[in-house]
């Protein structure tokens, strides 16, 4: 009973925590280093306006009257193409089907596939919001740690843990592998064509989540695990919470349809179908408003933002400060030396009034990785970057054993 | 696992039956008496725009950032305000949360509630997609039959299966006592008092479905079953699917903070929140553009397309059919007299392209009621009502033994 369960949870220390961040996120005089918010001036207001007249002036009952579970046919269908034309993701008996965000995703596929005590495998840094949803269907999310070049979940270490599994508990493998949250990093490709085999022989599912896929700064695109994917143990996820708005709640998953049939039913159980008005909207911004010129002005707004970030940590922060650098999405996890009391080091940022997310938070079990925090580049304004990495590296001197 | 479930559940004949209706009812060249959508004409399109207008004008962030998992604050405090000046309803320690239709709201509260195996009692006939989300947690739904009035659960039958209950696995009464769906009865002041009574005495809470409150086209408002809850057991939900557009996928809980607390928990996992664009939507409608004029528009548009099914059934299809003159909502459910060969009608009346709800799709166990269906009289034209019902009497005529 998720009542009792929540209960529970909310005795958590690690959840008083996150309430006490996000109270402290939600603070106006703050530099919003936390949030996974997109950037305000990344929302095209004026175009999202006219796409808008476009649809009221259309044909309003289509985002007015119910819709269908799987979602708006011709957006189903718009995603297809451009996961097939920028993507080159092609499969037999694969379909997209809408979710409302990429959490109802998650949530609806932990449903579909674990019973209670399943066990789920994340990277040991993670999304929590997915952690969560794991846990409230009494399944197990368990953590298996990044390898040593910190850019993909240990692969030796997994298939040491999936040869143990002999009880069959595993599930499935929950990972973003591109411009990981809160790494920052992407798995290389070699080690996603592995991940995949080990998916394959294991017959376990991958749930792979891209949010941030479309979001690449600098670097060459690489493939998406589902590209290695021959026998449909590949779950993608892909999202419009952070190329369009966070708000239109809509994300969508491809997927083979042993995997989408049943998504669907579950999804009709949980809320009918996914709102029609940004269904529309996404789906007329793809088709006649050059959605992908949209995508290259975000990548400008954040490359930039992202490359402020990088030199200013490199001028302020270093030594005491390591961090790969990403090539793409949100975020930038920083890691402290030994010569940094970690716990004055949050406080003095918060006095600061300097909001990042301390890395137990982005953990699957809420402990560890107290010497690592989240910052985004996304929300910020230049202004703020530089001020407030300027004084992350005040708080860092002030923090020394 | 749902994946199970949902491979038992479409190999169910009930299920394969559903399929079927769906695809008639999505057929163009029907009478539509089977969908619960609204009117085509009930959608305010023109004042929809307005508003829409007025909020992309004003702070368009508002809805494209991410919300609060609870909802948009000011359409919070819209509700309640309306359910104290509309209803009466003010309780200590309440709020309202807004989730992605009375579907999520149904689904959350089940998996807050209940565990695997635990009971939540319904009306026999009633609406299935509640029933479909009491299963997928693998909870179990269990009809008790409607009293000899028609208008109410049996309240002795109730409280005899309740006293059984010695292990305690009933954990909530799902209902919709004012314009049922399907039977378009209201529960009568007297036994709403009861019920509510019954679940104060044994601990069990009350899911008031009440997507339909508001569309009374004669006789007296009851009381809600809220408004005689003293101690938080009746959870009631309302919604804008019916009233206002369903592919906008707003309604909204409220309950007792016990109950709202681990919903948002619940929330948060399941969906982060609910699209802000129809949040900021309804609070402007409500709060700036006369939404309770509106309200009045359906009930004048409905009142008159229930009016005119009622003066056809009479004239078309009595004695053959018995049914309840519904006070509000969307339908009329008829029984058939013994007469009518119920199978032989159902053909006949697919051959004549008019599409009903046959009653056992809208059972708990998805059998029963075999010589009930439903009408839904609100999104047919006057037009295909006076065609339809005259189609109808001829089949009753056609299907005689």
């Amino acid at each position: 009973m998720y009542f009792e369960l929540a209960k529970r949870m909310s005795g958590l220390e690690v959840s008083k925590l996150r309430q006490e961040l996000r109270k402290n996120m939600e603070r106006k005089d703050t530099i919003p280093f936390g949030f996974g918010n997109p950037a305000m001036e990344s929302y095209p207001v004026e175009t999202l306006k006219e796409i808008s007249d476009v649809i009221y002036e259309n044909e309003p009952e289509k985002f007015l009257k119910y819709g269908q579970t799987s979602g708006f046919q011709n957006l189903r269908i718009s995603l297809l193409d451009r996961l097939n034309n920028n993507y080159s993701l092609k499969h037999d008996n694969h379909e997209v089907v809408i979710s409302s965000g990429s959490s109802q995703a998650m949530d609806l596929i932990v449903k579909i596939l674990c019973n209670e005590g399943d066990i789920v495998i994340c990277e040991s840094q993670t999304f929590n919001g997915c952690v969560n949803a794991i846990r409230s269907y009494n399944a197990i999310p368990e953590g298996i740690p990044m390898d040593e070049s910190g850019e993909s979940i240990d692969l030796e270490i997994l298939e040491e843990r999936l040869k143990k599994d002999t009880q069959k508990k595993i599930k499935m493998i929950y990972t973003i592998p591109t411009f990981h949250n809160p790494l920052g990093t992407s798995m290389p490709i070699k080690k996603r064509e592995k991940l995949v085999e080990l998916a394959n022989k294991y017959k376990i599912f991958i749930f792979e989540d891209d949010p941030y896929g479309d979001l690449i700064y600098s670097g060459e695109m690489l493939p998406k695990l589902k590209s290695f994917d021959k026998e449909g143990w590949v779950i993608f996820v892909g999202s419009f919470s952070k190329n369009l708005a966070p708000a239109a709640r809509i994300a969508y998953v491809y997927a083979h349809k042993d995997i989408t049939e049943p998504f669907i039913a579950a999804k009709g159980d949980a809320d009918t179908h996914t709102n029609m008005y940004w269904q529309c909207m996404a789906d007329e911004f793809i088709r006649n408003f050059r959605f992908d010129d949209h995508i290259q002005y975000l990548k400008e707004l954040y490359g930039k933002k992202c490359q402020l970030m990088i030199k200013k940590l490199n001028k302020y922060c270093r030594p005491h400060l390591s961090f790969i650098d990403p090539k793409g999405g949100f975020f930038i996890t920083c890691k402290m030396d030994s010569t940094i009391n970690h716990r004055i080091f949050m406080e003095k940022l918060l006095n600061k009034k300097v909001i990042v997310v301390p890395g137990n938070l982005m953990s699957v079990n809420g402990t560890g990785f107290e010497d690592n925090f989240r910052l985004s580049f996304a929300s910020p304004t230049e202004e703020e970057i530089c001020q407030g990495i300027k004084l992350i590296g005040e708080a860092l001197e002030e923090s020394k054993y």
